[in-house]
């Protein structure tokens, strides 16, 4: 069960490093949206390996197939296959973790889980499993722009050290992709790779945060108790590889907060009510208020770096690891397709559970169909 | 959808903070388990308004009557349905609130999503919605300690800008229970309360952490992809109110580290592998490793205080608004039950999907009934 | 898990026949609905034993409280909390039972696979557990009338060898409440009463067929492949007790016909396309097609009978049962309001479904909100 | 949500019967079976058209290929992902029924439903996304025969007027595979051979049902209430195309009977307790009971067929109809396959949520996993 996500819009994944494919099935996504798949590629090869000196060097051109659910260039609502071939795998590179645990790799845990695992290029685990989310995302974030005249931006505001502070409002699409780590500031930017070109070079790696926010958000979204909102972001977003933590609006500094600091007041604007600050980070009590959301999630270090590290092998032999395989020293910059990816999916996923539940008045006319 | 939460070990929650009672069903527990109501009093005891100067004066006794599912003590493997009654509701404090907005609650997003919402007490938003998640914690809970000698250990580790260092292996759970903040050292724990109180004093609430871990937990927990252990803490965790944002071993401090230095060496010890230190906080690949899991999650300040605060009513029109009701000033000490129980209802759901799923060769035997 | 039924309106029922109460949580309710605990308790009073001499002597007068979810007479969107108190409970007719295994019941099984069982009344294999089912029914019920002119009416057609032939367009509620049998031909509703009381003389029981319609369906209705109405339909059929077999439209029949002779051919009907006969029973593909609902259940006769048989016990050692305790020697009257409570619960969850997935052009107006 | 059945060994499928391909992604298949494409492959060859001239001519070869989830020959536990591309598409056969609604087919519905469709060969409501399914079920039941010594075995035992009356426990899957209409008795076979080659010439086609029985089938599957074994069944068994009604045990026979005559007495049989007789069909309140499974599914006869109809266009001018493409006359010798795959599957679900549930004193154990 724990390869599908979304309750209505929902995502299945199937994939391995080096299997065959990997891909996606959405169930659940609407009759009559306009999709092809440079849709969904312009999405892979935001996420694709080899775009830039800072990502692993194997080549992939990550070639999206739409293999159903689309019919002369329109979604038919019914399940929207989507297959990526494994082209590029050198599997025996990775011969050597055949019988070894990369320490803080999910090696161990996969074999203690199952009894087995694909030893090659982490199979499973491996972030190339990521490309189905980024592929569904991509037909999620396409509703919620033309539909909704919502989008979803991320962007790495940490690497190491490097920390950028910048007002949400101001980032654009334009300036976070302007440069290969995908940090909106030409000089924090310029400094983060630097950091990361360091880490590579010393056979090291370095971890960071992505900072994401997504205006025009419907209000309403989130339900009630376990489906907040938040819970559901959180965990979309904490199933993403190599994440350590999530906070929302001020997050854990709203900790060091009383309540007379924290609180947004109500105003009457535009001939609306809503908040006058944004603090909550455009979700209250689990449900969106038509604010701006905002959050940002934690990644560690990647695990498998190059220097040696020691480790035991299946026996408990001590052995000395050295990282074979290609992997990125710091994941953030690929990541950031994938953060919105995942957004986006929870988004569209409660977009289609607030429509079938806010509107007792409205269902009638929602099913009056003849020919 | 939302007011359920879990696969296999599935827990629904109904109830308004001044209806006629708050409950839960618990579907999908084994049968066989000793159980009476004291098993869920002892925890509804822990969560109850009134226990101590800090929390609000609501005087409920939070009686706990098992409707369904245990015979002769038993569970009989049927769905458990407990009920807590309203009793101390009173209502017409709330009245003021009919019409109005109260700031960063869920007053406004409620109304906006479902055009209605019941007013006295918070409703569905009030956190006496979390007795239900508490008395299925409880029942979690007590699998998990007779049958796995493992147990989930929360304490309140910062109240607004009082913060507790302390090693997490050290912690008791009497040294929680010894004061009424539940931090397990006694004179921080002192430094909390004079927070809390100076916060109420002055009309005002507070923020902080609670810091949990889990110790004995099974290893193995924890399904490849969406559904990581760490993403269904992270859901289960940030579904209870007033949280903002959640984190699991290093967390956010992860992001400021190279791979080299937060990396898990393995080791053999004491006849098995496992990783020589526990910066991953026992979960890896979003799998558990079998070392202690460790988390924490951080609160905002009730958004709910006493002293005056400028909103609008549902006209739009300022108001001046003081907040009646009973409110916490500090949810902290009572959240910390809860944490607990949406903790083990995490773990007791992937065990029982890990059980199933694990364990191919075992399957036949499990399932050799006769009588 | 097999507590719940349905994807977005969700049903969770909990209760034993002699526990402490019966109920239900309904999930996912719009809110809005006009509700109070007369529209639940009027078809709970249709199931209610005692109502005639054809039914078990138990008195029960079922008196439903909802405990959450409605507030000043209106649904709150929230979850809908209802129980029922078991009174008349007279655990003691049944210690018979306690060590021995009654013939086709579920008493065998249900140890089988729990290692245990209440053996109170049958325990959650009781027809009580039916309960918390009509009162969801009776909410799905109403907003199918009120929001969609829609009714389900069903009635008893066959009871042992009495077989009513009628056309399902003539048949009224009115003509279906009037006798006890709730067969709408007053003649055959006498011979089926006979057959019944015959039965109960005898210490023996009788199986029999309800046949159901649904009358102003809404088109549109099932998902492509797995959740088609008529796989969801006999989902929720057979899910009650009793039940050996369902059938769409001709049923069985289709199977001995030609495709020129079952077909429904399309015709222009007061300016919309519509078969012209409803052979397919308004389900076509899977998804309802606008014309009346057609299907038939079958009921095996009660397997708890008065008259001896020779069964085992716990040891395997030969024992003579007589089966005290009160029963129906005859399920289908009391059973024709849960056939039409679990046809408008999955109509409801199908309605919400389609509303969600079916109008990608009207989403942003259905989440046009603002205060 | 309507592609994907199951709760912990899940299903999802994908494809139209004239896109790029059709498949499957299964999720919670227990790591370490033994599985390459062939044992796929195999069943596939059982349904797929061309094997006999009773079928379409489309020629396929409906090669499997695994894309995911094997690795080594063993499955690994995480998501098989299975393909088979579409190949013989003569999408232009079907051109004509662009603006047509064939008679009793999906065509119409599904335009209702999505306001779109694909016309080509059915698209999604093509028996050929019952590939999906197949090899789903082939997995599912290679552990039933290997892990369980269980297998499900079904035929043809009725073509329109053509019935076959034979003691289940008198069938061989050679008998079943003997002629192309996988009727066990070779001359009853014949006859409905000829039945259905008399359709096909006169362009018209014919109905039939498909009987099955489950051997060595685990007791205690089943959950209580709503997922009973028969409930899950008859949802997996009326999700088949062109199914029309299913019955267990004596099915609709059982409404004649009384309860002395029905109820199957316990007796001590080889050490064991079990029902003497087993007109239960091998499941009793809900629960498989350790006897054999039988059921019984009606399908009706192909709604599209060669000879002229009349039906309406789009815009509900009158036009005649002839039935190009190519089209089984009689679905009930390909259908046997998806039958077994079905059950299996419902089956192989079943079985691992039982083994999660119903062994409390087992389970640490399960989860005792050390390297």
């Amino acid at each position: 069960m724990g390869d599908s996500f979304g309750q209505v819009f929902r995502v299945t994944t199937f994939g391995e490093s080096h299997g065959g494919a990997v891909g996606v099935v959405v169930d659940g996504c609407p009759a009559g949206l306009s999709l092809d798949a440079s849709d969904i590629q312009a999405e892979l090869d935001r996420r694709r390996p080899g775009q830039s000196s800072l990502t692993t060097a194997r080549a992939e051109t990550d070639t999206a197939e739409i293999l159903s659910g689309v019919f002369e260039g329109r979604t038919m609502g019914t399940a929207i296959g989507i297959m990526v071939r494994n082209q590029d795998a050198r599997s025996k590179d990775y011969s050597e973790f055949k019988d070894v645990f990369r320490p803080s790799h999910a090696d161990f845990t996969y074999e203690l889980k199952h009894g087995t695992r694909d030893w090659r290029g982490g199979g499973r685990a491996s972030a190339r499993e990521t490309i189905g989310r980024v592929a569904a995302g991509a037909i999620a974030g396409k509703i919620l722009r033309e539909y909704f005249q919502a989008r979803t931006l991320a962007w790495v505001s940490q690497v190491h050290d490097v920390h950028l502070e910048i007002d949400p409002a101001r980032v654009t699409p334009e300036a976070v992709e302007a440069n290969e780590v995908r940090c909106p500031d030409p000089v924090l930017a310029g400094q983060m790779v630097a950091r990361i070109e360091t880490a590579r070079k010393s056979g090291d790696s370095v971890g960071g945060v992505i900072t994401a926010v997504v205006r025009g958000c419907p209000a309403g979204l989130g339900e009630p108790v376990f489906d907040k909102l938040t819970a559901d972001l959180a965990k979309a977003l904490m199933s993403i590889p190599a994440t350590r933590g999530v906070e929302f609006g001020l997050g854990f500094q709203a900790a060091g907060l009383t309540g007379a600091q924290h609180n947004d007041v109500f105003e009457k604007r535009q001939g609306r009510i809503a908040p006058a600050s944004n603090k909550s980070g455009g979700i209250q009590g689990g449900i969106s208020n038509g604010e701006e959301i905002l959050l940002r999630l934690a990644f560690k270090p990647t695990a498998t770096i190059a220097r040696a590290q020691e480790t035991v092998d299946r026996n408990g032999e001590k052995v000395d690891l050295k990282g074979k395989g290609r992997h990125d020293p710091c994941v953030l910059p690929r990541a950031v397709p994938i953060v919105e990816a995942m957004i986006n999916i929870v988004l569209m996923d409660h977009i289609l559970r607030a429509a079938a539940r806010n509107n007792l008045e409205k269902l009638p006319e929602m099913l009056n169909r003849t020919l």
